[in-house]
């Protein structure tokens, strides 16, 4: 595996939060990750926003990168701290995409 | 498109898709089939509920089977035709669950 040394960006930088947001932001946002070099792309989101992620990776590889594979998807369970000091489960999703 | 016929049927029987109930109920099914002597269960959603997948699954693993393990994530793009006869597309995800 040769490759040339122009700056690998790291893992981190390439993480996608996927929020409220319309879903075409974090399609685009994912797009314009792999246009400046990235190789892989992690979309994470938590609960009701799970679907999101999900639908933001089958549109990029449906409609944007038919080459890209999905590389890598893992749950797991978070425990946020709500307002009131109260411990809450939440699942999320980490959705690796790969150019 | 040719497929075996020896590997389909066993796991349809092991497929529980999940609905609107509330996400126990699936949590309950998916704890009968392992007791009914099941060696993984597909867990089956589509669009806003994968969300509700992923809970169970994540539940599943965490309060009542620790010793199971998530053998299979995949995730896909299904078109259904609503009632107006228009085609829609959503994303659906497959959740393995292995004893």
């Amino acid at each position: 595996m040769e490759e040339t040394t122009t700056v690998q960006p790291r893992k981190d930088e390439n993480v996608i939060y996927v929020g409220k947001k319309p879903t075409m932001s974090y399609v685009l946002a994912t797009i314009t990750q792999f246009n400046n070099g990235a190789e892989s792309v992690i979309l994470k989101a938590r609960g009701k926003l799970i679907s999101t992620a999900v639908d933001t990776a089958e549109i990029v590889r449906n409609r944007f990168m038919p080459n890209c594979k999905i590389a890598d998807i893992k749950i797991k369970t978070e425990e946020l701290t709500s307002e009131d000091g109260s411990l809450n489960k939440v699942s999320a999703i980490e959705i690796t995409i790969q150019k």
